[in-house]
Order: C-alpha cells, then sequence, then structure tokens
C-alpha cells in the first residue's frame, strides 16, 4: 500500500522500518528533516510537510508525543486532514486523549476520510523487533483496508468496535495498569530492601512467581465475570493480609501509599459485610464508586 | 519424612494430599476434627491437639488462617513447640506478620529446634493441583532437612538467606502487588464499562498484551538495577498519559484514586527535574521516601 | 457607580441587592430572566443579553457557575466584553480557572477596558448578609477605582497584587482547604460514631477546642515562615498519634484515606530523618514534591 | 488535692506549675531525675518511682509520650498501678492508644482504682500559659471528684461519657483533624508560592478569610446534623473547583495528593447521583465506606 508516516521518534523510526520490510511504499515526514533521510536511502520518499505527505497516500499513519503535536499535524495549516484525499484513511497510533480523538472522528467524516484510531503496546525495542502489540477501532471497512499495514507493525492486532476512541480509553488504560504496577514495584522493592532482602533477590522471586503464572489474568476473568463468590481468597483475608505489609512497612519505615490506598477499599468492603466474598471483589468496589452495579 | 500438618484449611487440604502423594507419613491436626477425617482414610494419622502432631514428628508444617491462630497451635498450651522434639523442624507456611515470624524464630531456637518461614503463592486451586510456589528462609541446614516436604508442596521453591522472617516480607510484599494489580484492574475495568467498551472485549485485551508478554517482569528488572537512563518510555510522557486517563475517567465521571496517586509521584518527578528518565523511575521515588538513596 | 452585573444565582442575587443598598446604578443581566424580575421593582433595569448590560458601565461584574458560563457571557456573540466601553471593567468574581482568568485578562487588555479578578469566599447567606469576602487582583488604578463596588459586597476585602490571576489561584485554593477540612471531619465523624461518641458530642468538642482557638492560623504560619524548629510538636510523635488514629480506625472498621495519606508523608519524613522537626513540617515535605526547597 | 504527677516533658512542666498554682500537694517522678528538681524548690516532693509518686495520692496524673512509657510507669514493676490506693485515681492524660485505655480501664477497675481518661488539646506553650482544654470521660463519680485538678490544667473542660476510651478517641481525632489541616496547608502553600502568589500574602488571606469566620464549625454542623439539603454550596461545584485546583497544579507542577483524594470522592458522589446535595455530604460517603448509613 502506499501509505504516510507522521512522526520518526523513538517509536516511528521502528515501524518506519517494518512497514518497508513488508513492502509498503512509504512518505516519510518529520519535524527534524535529519531523522528522516535514513529512510530515504531505504526507499522512503522524504515529504516537507504532513500535508504532503498524505497527498496521494491511501493511508496515513501518525505516531507522535501528545495532543498538541498531533492536532497541529492533523488539524494545523498544511495539516494531513488538508492533503488525505476522500475515501483515504488516517491511521492515528499516538497515544492522546479520548476527547481529541473524538474531534478527529467527527473531522475527518466531515472531510470523507477514513479515521481508525490505533494506538500501540510496547516500548521502542518492540517497535523495532515488530513485537508491538495494535489495538484498533473504527469503521469496520476501513480497519479492513488497512489491516495489512497494522499487522506490519508487530506481533499482534485486536479489533475493537466501530467507536474511534474506545481504541484510547483501552489503550491509556493499559498505560494506566503498567504505571500502577510499576508504582507497587517501586514500593514492594523498598520495602524489601529495607527489610534486608536484596533487591536481585527480590526480583527472582517476582520472576519465578508472577511472570511464569497468570496470576494477573485470572484476577482480570474474575473481576471481568463478577464472579465473586466462592471466595478463594477472602477479601478480610487480603485486608488482614496488606495491614501486615503496612506494619512490617511502618517498622521498617517505609511509606506505602498504594498498599495505604488498598488497605482502606479493602477495609470499606469489610466494614460494609463483604469480608468473605473473593478479593477480586474491589474491583465491585471500583464499579460502585463510578456509579455502576451495588455490590 | 515424618511430618506433621497443622491446619486443614481451603490451603491446607491441598498440601496434606501432595503430601500423601509424595509417600510422606502424615499426622495431622484440625480444630475441627471432621475436615481431617477424610484423611484418615488415605492413610493421615489425626491428632486431638498440635503439640500430640509434633510430637516424634522430623518436621511439622502449620498451615493456618493468621497471626492469632498460629500463636495459639504454636505457643499456646498444647501448642507444637511443646511437643516438637529438640533437632526437628517448625515449618511456618501461613501468611503471618513479619514480627511473628522473629518471636517464632526466637522461641524455636531457644527450645533447640528449627524454624522454617516457608509461605507459600497460590490459591487453593493451586494447591490442589500441586502448583503452589514455595519461599523459605532459614538455617541452611534445616532448610535442605526439609527440601522434600517444600517440594512437595508446590510446582518450585525459592530459597532465600538465613533470615527466617524475610520470606515472610516477601510473601506479603507479594500479596501486596497482586492487592495492587487487583485495584488497577477494577478501576480500569471501570472506566472502560463507563466508556462503552464491555468488559468482555477489555479482559481479551489484557490477556493478549499483557499475559503474553513479560511487561511486569521488564519493569522489575530496571527498579531492581536501577536503571532509569536512558528513558525509553519518559517520566513526563508517563505522567501525559496518566493525566489522560484521570481525563477520561473525569468525562465518565469514574473515581480512579490509584490513578490519582501515581499521577502525583510523576508529576513530583517532573517538577523536581526528573521528567527524562524513564517511568520506572517511580521505584527511585519510592525508595527516597523511604529514606534510601536521593534520586 | 453605573454598574452591570451578570448572573442572579444563589451568589448574585444577594450581590445585586447589597450594590442597590449601596446606591450603585444597577443593570441585571439573568439567562432565566424570570429571576432578574424581583430586582426590576427595585429599581434595577434589566438587560436583555451580557453585551447590553455592559454597554454604558462603567464596570460590569460578572458572578457565574463555571468557565464555560464565563465565556459565553464574556466572550460569546452577545457577550459583555463587546458591549464593554474602552476604559471601562470587567470584575470576574466566578470561581474560574486560573486558565480562563489569564486568558480573560489577555483578551480585556486588546480591547483596551480594564479587568480585575475579585473571587469571593461566602455561601448564598453570606452573600444576602454582605459577609463575603473579596479577593481582588489586577491593574492597581483598576482595582482603586472599583473598590467602592467591591467594598459594597462583603464585610471585607484583600486586594493581591497586579497579576489578576493570582486571585483565581488564592480562591481555588481556599475552596480546596474547605474541602479537605469537609473530608477530614467527615472521617473523624465517622470514626467517633463507630466508636460511640455521639456526633453530637464530637461537635461540642470541635466548638469548644478548635473554633475558639486559632490552632490552624498558628500552623499557617509555621509554614508561611518554614519555622520547623524547634519541634512544639514533633513529626515522629505526629506520625505515633496518626498511626494510632489508623489503629483504632482499623479496630472499629473506619476506612481514613485521609488519615493514610497523611501518615504515609510522616513515616517519609521520619524515615529521612527529619522526625524532631514540628510536624508544620509536612509543609515543607509538600514544597519538596513540587520542586521548591528540599527539605 | 494530694495529686502525683508522672511525666515532666515539655508539656508535663508547664501542668505542675498550675496544678502548684491552684494549691494542690505535689508529688512528681521523672524518669530522668534532673527534670524534676526545679519543682523541688517550689513546693513539690519528689519520688523515685511512679509507683512511689502514686502512695497516698488521691488522684495521680500522668503524661507521658506514648503507649511503652505508659505501659512501663503504670503496670511495669515500680507502676504506679501497685502504688496506688484502693478509691483513688488515675487520670491519664497522655495521647495514647484507644486499645491501652480500654486495658487500663480494666486493670484499675480490678484494682478497686478509679480511671479517668483526660488527654489534652494544646502544645507547649498552651500548657504554660493554663491554656489548655481538657476532655476528660470516666465513671462520673470520679470524673467529679477530680475536677479541680482537671480544672487547673486549661482553660476548659468537656466531660464526655461514662466509658474513658472515648476520651481517647476524641483526643486522637482531634490531632488527626490538625495533621489534615497542616497537609491541606502545605499543598495550598506550595500551589501558592509556584503560581507566583507569596507565602506572607496567602497567610493574610487565610487570617482574614478562615479564622475570623466559624466555616469548619459550619460545616461540622451540617455533617453532624446530617443536613445535606438544600445544597448551599453544590457537590458537584465542589468538584468543579477541587477540579480545577488540580489543573492550575499541574500546569504550576504541584503535586497536591489531598486535593486528589478529595477530587475522587466528589466524583464518585456525582458519578452516583449526588452532585445536588451540599458538599457537606463527603461526609456521608465516608459515613458509608464506614458501613453506617447509606447515602
Amino acid at each position: 500500500m502506499k501509505v504516510g508516516l507522521i512522526g520518526l521518534g523513538n517509536m516511528g523510526r521502528g515501524v518506519a522500518q517494518n512497514l518497508l520490510n513488508a513492502g509498503h511504499e512509504l512518505v516519510v515526514y518529520n519535524r527534524t528533516r535529519a531523522k528522516a533521510e535514513p529512510f530515504q536511502a531505504k526507499g522512503a520518499r522524504i515529504a516537507g510537510t504532513p500535508q504532503e505527505a498524505a497527498r496521494g497516500a491511501e493511508a496515513v499513519l501518525s505516531l507522535l508525543a501528545d495532543d498538541p503535536a498531533v492536532e497541529e499535524a492533523v488539524l494545523g495549516r498544511e495539516g494531513l486532514l488538508s492533503g488525505l484525499e476522500r475515501g483515504a484513511i488516517h491511521i492515528s497510533s499516538s497515544t492522546i486523549s479520548v476527547a481529541l480523538s473524538e474531534r478527529l472522528t467527527a473531522e475527518h467524516a466531515r472531510a470523507g476520510q477514513g479515521y481508525v484510531s490505533a494506538p500501540v503496546f510496547g516500548r521502542p525495542e518492540a517497535a523495532e523487533a515488530k513485537q508491538l502489540w495494535v489495538i484498533a477501532a473504527g469503521v469496520k471497512a476501513d480497519v479492513e483496508r488497512i489491516r495489512p499495514v497494522l499487522e506490519a507493525m508487530g506481533r499482534g492486532l485486536t479489533v475493537l468496535g466501530e467507536k474511534a476512541s474506545s481504541a484510547n480509553v483501552v489503550k491509556l488504560s493499559g498505560n494506566f495498569l503498567i504505571a500502577s504496577m510499576v508504582e507497587a514495584l517501586g514500593e514492594a522493592f523498598a520495602l524489601a530492601r529495607k527489610s534486608g532482602v536484596e533487591a536481585k533477590t527480590f526480583l527472582e522471586v517476582f520472576q519465578s512467581v508472577f511472570s511464569k503464572s497468570p496470576v494477573f489474568e485470572r484476577y482480570a476473568s474474575l473481576i471481568a465475570d463478577r464472579q465473586f463468590q466462592p471466595g478463594g481468597f477472602a477479601l478480610r483475608l487480603g485486608l488482614k493480609d496488606v495491614g501486615l505489609v503496612l506494619e512490617a512497612a511502618g517498622d521498617a519505615q517505609v511509606p506505602m501509599p498504594l498498599a495505604s490506598l488498598v488497605k482502606d477499599h479493602l477495609l470499606s468492603g469489610v466494614a460494609r459485610g463483604h469480608g468473605e466474598l473473593d478479593w477480586s471483589a474491589l474491583g465491585a468496589l471500583a464499579a460502585e464508586r463510578a456509579g455502576l452495579e451495588k455490590l
């Protein structure tokens, strides 16, 4: 396919290489032109503006840092919207706000163009090694038409429904899960180290116990299915354990705000009479706070 | 080996069966005797008190609900401490406090007995299916002597150092990681659902993206090695993304306290000039708050 | 003075009455005209648009619910900006964002008009009883010119500097302080009640101990002056006490997330070696997290 | 009265002086005897142990740093419990745990002695200036008998019911309120300063607006009476304002975890359909999380 690519940052460079490898005809644009030059040698054409990169392309993929960068590259003077032909498709792979994604959906529709939201999971190394995972949402026919591009980007593709911005919700939620885990790991390592367990040792246990076991996947299933009974591991026991964590943390002088937060939620569950449910019912409490079903 | 087993709850029953399967000679004790009876048919002997279960055993394993239960079963009148012979070993697999584990270390030492702390990871199904992971710590010779028991309990064993209570720190930290992840999942599902993404769909993405990829393991390594540069994914971008999560959550009316907490930590990192570090530097901030190295 | 007033909600009605009482000549505008009519009988003129309310006025005061309402009333078609004469002044008393306040500063300057940000503290009863407290910021000459209007609104006036949006920062910070106190009171009442102390009794103590004593004022001074030594009440004792609060709360099954948060900050202070400072050093920790001076 | 006094720290010294001034006959004990000596010159007798200080006294008042210190001084060998006569009263003014207060109630009752829990509010300067506020609870006759001692300590006395530990709940809750306010002030000052408002200026506003107005008292009344309607200041407006605070804080790079926490509670209130209630309904949400009435 004839594809425009806007943005050759850490992520974009890996994607560009893989699109070339897959045989796509590539026109690249990058604000700092120097980063585009290596791709010229590999057969890509360099455009001077996003508009030019979009002109004549069947699809133009943008992979930029944030909302302002995408707004400028798409809606700005010489933005891709003004270059893209009717019927051609904008593939938006940047991590942007749900609000901007909804606005782009409307703007492209008004211009008779397609808009597929297709954010990716994976770090720069994964982009380079074609190991990204793509989450796509948009009008079905559009998604199917650009499927070869999406498949050339990574190791997997999940297609959501027709509401483009739902892919952004999922991408942002995924980054939130990672950030939470990083925070949790940070607190856990601090506790381990101040309790005399070496970071290296703690890492080995983590690798053995968690990374070879589908523990998080199982809890995700329990929450998705709202299956809180029978309580394989009761909420009141979770409260006890997180209480012990905080006790140990207090003794070792390690602030653990995430543990404190989780403890208060468990305590509320118990105070309200749900101590015998599985502790995955933390998910039910979160839903209830959001105005979804009452526990 | 001749092994006593105190506690036949959800977890203990699975372990008892696997110890029998491995050919160990078992004496079981449970407060409610009825739960012990099925094991008599399978060749175990039933003891009337923890003391009796310990008498003559090379090792006695306790697997109980909490600190008070363990205190009573070990230190109480007719507790196992008074029945265990000099040189025999108490294997403590309950999830108890670091403080109690230290006290038991001292009490058993005073009685000339061994004490190995060996908490397990896994839910009741895992106990039954011999899929637990055991974390053991204690005097090296003691750990080696009871290794056949530990190996009969699950699919893996990690031996930490000689300080028994370090196994409790690790176990509690592990439960904290799970609780954090459950909380994070709960908030993420609430956001997805209120944004029009079905729970089932979100689960599929989670399964595809996270469970087949060592994403958490990689972040654990970065934190363990304090390798925050180069910033594969910069802290300031993490701040942007978690900010977008909260924006979407505000629009969908979904409270996400864990996201709020993480955002404030990322914001502090950026405010203090560390925005270009990898966002695994959240771990460095946690360490600093605990009085460890300054970032 | 000849004054336009935009917005006759709960707050605006009280202000309108007091401006009339002070002898100002009033032109009022309200989206729902019915709310304006009572003031016609009292001598005010009713305008059909914000633009009309501004026309010919020396000052026009807006008192609306939020950013969108203010944007429309000021910058919209038939907004007050298009009606206000050069040299006349817009007094913005709504609780709006710092960003919008900065934008209004620029827009009015461009139109050769004055802009004074003058948010108020006080609930509707206070507005009616002329008990509001006004915080004003803007070009000095402008503030002086409209002083009679500001003084007619309430019991007191504090004039900040020339940067109009600083009044919005202060107003928002004040509302944050109130919200924090309400949250804290909510948690404290829950604890008291579940511990068998009646809400009425707890209220009496609160009234006796806190409302007749300048306790909060004193802490505000200590933080403003960064006077953390000598430690009249040491941070480590604060940690002890908040720890005891959480212990009691755990026993009574009362989640206290604000107590948890404060405890973690105190714990970090102690972990980093500042346990002997006065516990007002919580303020120094907050400053440090914001990238201000290190503790 | 003949009074023993255990503990001559920052607080105890002020109290000792005021008891002497009021004409009580004093026997003092302090672990470091040197601190007791100045009082000998003023007419007090020095005891070598808490037991000795209690012997022959009608009441013995303890004012120590924490639980362990009180446990040792009361229940230890040579503790005051063993010296106090039947019918004499222990006045416990230290800030201790609810659990220890309940234990002391039982121990003294068993010994035929009275136990009045009488913690105090006020910093060392207040102790010296006889400006403490005393909160007392215990058997009514006991409280009445020692009223002259309690009144000699400060500027006011509130007598709660007969359950001694309720005074500790109230004292701890009071310290929690102060800690919360200090945290809130810390965050607010950080925001003000990073937004260009000088600390001194912000302090002046705080002094004008809050310290001369019963704002906190009014919110405490609303929560105590569960009077959330009509919504003088609606919860959804509170959400808007705290949202604006966080927006300003994000722009100024100021982490405000307390603001984040409050925002999530307000957001939950709105998500669950309570946006029109007064924002004092934050107190109702806290009660609900504790298993009290549903909102």
